[in-house]
């Protein structure tokens, strides 16, 4: 006899297994798919959407739900397996069955055609050509906040993040970001009246294919197993997670920016460590998934900024550009070249400090649309008028603009704040590994990563979605989420650099 | 109100949008995944075998058909679009009934976990790797043809080929191949002792990426289209439709093979050709499918055969080799090199006439395998001493002998003699088009391939599934089948060439 707990188990793994499915799909439409594929693609994605919404909310997982949450052998150890299992999957179940089937297959496909013409909006830099496709996702996604509802303190924006961040809102998030917005413009303000490293870095000029082979090089050498995974280029990179087996990542290159794509690669190689790092055995259950993606953005953020920007990572590394690459400049040019802080444009090439300031940029404005306080033609106007005021920059186009990110494109409103959740829990857990396992510098010196990546295996990836995300930092950090470490690390590391 | 038709074209559509799907699993695990994705992907591929099986054996569908089929406006004429897809439906509804769901799910799994170890013992050359797989997918297809049954006069591999060529039975197959291996031979024999063309085109070393490039060129020029396809490597060259807007063929290479991945690429370009011209208001019904894999065939024959190797062809190319690869060989000696007659161990390199003699091998032993006169274990020593008597080659090793196939593998039996009927529709439908399109030879020498293409595009492509193949091959040429054509055509070339 099959007890409620293992059925509702394996009619989730089943669904969990059609959704990977969608990931790959989802992975050969950026990388591989020609452009005659879109209209069957779209047709592929909405069918697949609808026969996962449909399984994901079938009422026998309601009742298999009110069984196991009747169970005491279940659920009197919160943080065993099945607790945890079926408090996420009462809270999955929660959210999907608010969504009607026909509202969740017109996202999938509406968001396919829309990323589509987001491509060649961004290509011709014409925000017209993107408009009315952006104008149709704000509304389907203000449609979607109102079948998931909100509390009278909370506003539209919060229905959505929710399914980004657990227990995030605006307000909240408004919070951290004032006041670090502060901090960081005082910094910002200090840096660019200090003398400016002198370095050359960003001046090299590289074909591709011997970007990508090093690229890919040291995305081995910190970590990423390529018989586990693979990487591929796309105008924005990205990680997806099919199974621990099977994890995809992506970067891009142009031929002088060598140092921005290996920031890229690495970035994107911690999204694929974590996703390598949770545990086969639970695939297709919470308990096998990435507990959130500001904790995923925390993973690469680590690798990008802990590792590719310290100077011990460059002690290490400066020798194999030299060597593979024929790049002359020293371990302290290229420190001080990846570590500059010079407002820009394009928030997946900004720099450590500012980028945080992109961050919020997106969050005001995907707030204000969500209210219903902007519209999507206001779009350009808004987005430059801030990056102006934050950043103190002119945006001369809106590919380099509101046409720079992908993800509006495909729906997704309330995501962007996690990336900067990201840093801030990036940072707060780094101070404890530093404590944790000995001399961080010296191993990154001799291009030892495995204590690294072995603390975040143990502690943190295998975890999957056993605790919430800020149980899961105080967990691991003994306190709660702040924006002090953060502050700390780029001070530290931003003043003397600067001579300040 | 929808009618029973509609309701039924409706549900085809979406059965058919989920196979789209599969295949793009498909294309991905030969083409890109990385080898720990070999369990997940098979999970995914079970589980959409399992709900697509499900869709096309609902009884709804039974209730439907038999709805349709009592409606005179919708079969009175039997080529109307209404009547070939009642027609054709009706058909894939029967055998899919009769194999139950997780048979269906167990040939899925199965075979996507053999596929990965028949490439492990190809590697290795270690036929005892893949033994006890080919042993499992020999017992699962013996159960499958059990499940479809045969007439007394009929056997197991009949059943199994009805699913590759509509009415094929092994009688036939037989009654073909015996007397066009007799003229074959005869015609080996003759070639064999007379003088041998010189040429060394087959001693030139090339990098990949030049072959790649240039394979790429070539299959543009001849009529593939880019934007609604690609082109990657795999072990063995395939292609892949999924919609005429997205097409995917592979092709392979070898350092010094350059003509040999020339013609695998011109073959599956031929392939791509055909998916590509069925038309896209059809798609994810009969009429939107190609008829069946011997028609298949013809269509990569044609260009890999009537046009990649035929002196008009090279005529127009030779100058393109000299440019782009430095290949400073004439037409005449490129020419006299991709038709040498040279009896080998590997089909996929085999020259045009002996070919033949490989498949015959093949049918021969699949055919006593069904039959249960053989098992997996007597493979290599039958197909080797076959080998030696047909073409008087000795096998070295299994990976040049019966471990060079994918599609044992893949659990299909009864699809290998396709590619022969291939070669045979392809020589008399190409008699036709000679007589049709003006001078064939004048057109090739100055690279338009148009003409060909569009007589191919009116007269086959587009009518998808609407005729039987055998009363597709009497509608355009007018006669039934017959090895004639082919034979003249093999003769015509050869003999002068060996100065016969």
């Amino acid at each position: 006899m099959t007890s409620a707990y293992e059925e509702l188990i394996a009619t989730t793994k089943e669904t969990s297994t059609l959704r990977s499915a969608m990931s790959v799909l989802g992975w050969d439409q950026r990388t591989k798919m020609p452009p005659g594929g879109v209209e069957q693609r779209s047709n592929q994605l909405a069918l697949l959407a609808k026969l996962t919404h449909e399984r994901a909310t079938d009422p026998r997982i309601g009742e298999l739900l009110a069984q196991c949450e009747a169970d005491k052998d279940l659920t009197a150890d919160p943080h065993s397996d099945s607790a945890a299992n079926i408090r996420e999957l009462r809270r999955a179940y929660d959210r999907a069955t608010k969504l009607p089937s026909d509202h969740v297959e017109e996202n999938a496909r509406t968001h396919a055609i829309a990323e589509h013409h987001w491509e060649e909006a961004r290509a011709k830099k014409d925000f017209s050509l993107f408009e009315p496709w952006l104008e149709k996702n704000i509304g389907l996604a203000r449609t979607t906040a109102g079948f998931y509802g909100w509390e009278s303190d909370e506003e539209p924006w919060d229905a959505l993040a929710e399914g980004y961040e657990r227990g995030m809102r605006a307000r909240q998030v408004d919070s951290v970001f004032v006041p670090l917005r502060d901090r960081l413009q005082a910094l910002v303000s200090d840096l660019s009246s200090a003398r400016k490293p002198s370095t050359s870095i960003h001046d090299i000029t590289l074909p591709t294919d011997a970007q990508m082979s090093f690229v890919t090089k040291i995305s081995e050498a910190i970590g990423f197993d390529f018989s586990r995974g693979r990487i591929d280029t796309t105008v924005h990179p990205f990680c997806s997670g099919f199974h621990p087996g099977d994890v995809r990542i992506t970067t891009r290159f142009s031929d002088n920016k060598f140092f921005d794509s290996l920031a890229a690669t690495m970035h994107e190689t911690g999204h694929g460590i974590y996703e390598q790092g949770l545990l086969p055995a639970y695939n297709g259950t919470p308990l096998g998934r990435a507990v959130s993606l500001g904790i995923h953005e925390s993973q690469s953020r680590m690798w990008e900024n802990f590792v590719g920007r310290s100077r011990a990572f460059w002690t290490w590394c400066q020798p194999l550009v030299a060597n593979d690459l024929g790049i002359t400049a020293s371990a302290d040019d290229i420190y001080a070249g990846m570590n500059l802080v010079d407002p820009s444009f394009i928030r997946v090439e900004a720099d450590e400090a500012t980028y945080n300031l992109h961050i919020m940029v997106r969050f005001e404005l995907e707030r204000a649309l969500m209210n219903g306080d902007l519209g999507a033609a206001d779009v350009p106007h808004e987005w430059n008028r801030r990056y102006k005021e934050y950043l103190g920059v002119d945006v001369p186009d809106d590919a380099l603009g509101c046409l720079q990110d992908v993800h509006w494109s495909g729906g997704s409103f309330g995501y962007f704040p996690t990336y900067t959740l990201g840093n801030i829990y990036a940072a707060q857990i780094f101070e404890k590994i530093r404590e944790d396992i000995g001399d961080v510098d010296a191993q990154f010196e001799r291009g030892d990563f495995g204590p690294l990546k072995g603390w975040l295996n143990e502690n943190l990836h295998r975890h999957g979605g056993r605790y919430i995300p800020s149980e899961l930092c105080e967990r691991l950090t003994g306190k709660p989420l702040s924006a002090d470490a953060l502050l700390r690390h780029l001070e530290g590391k931003l003043r003397p650099l600067y001579g300040l």
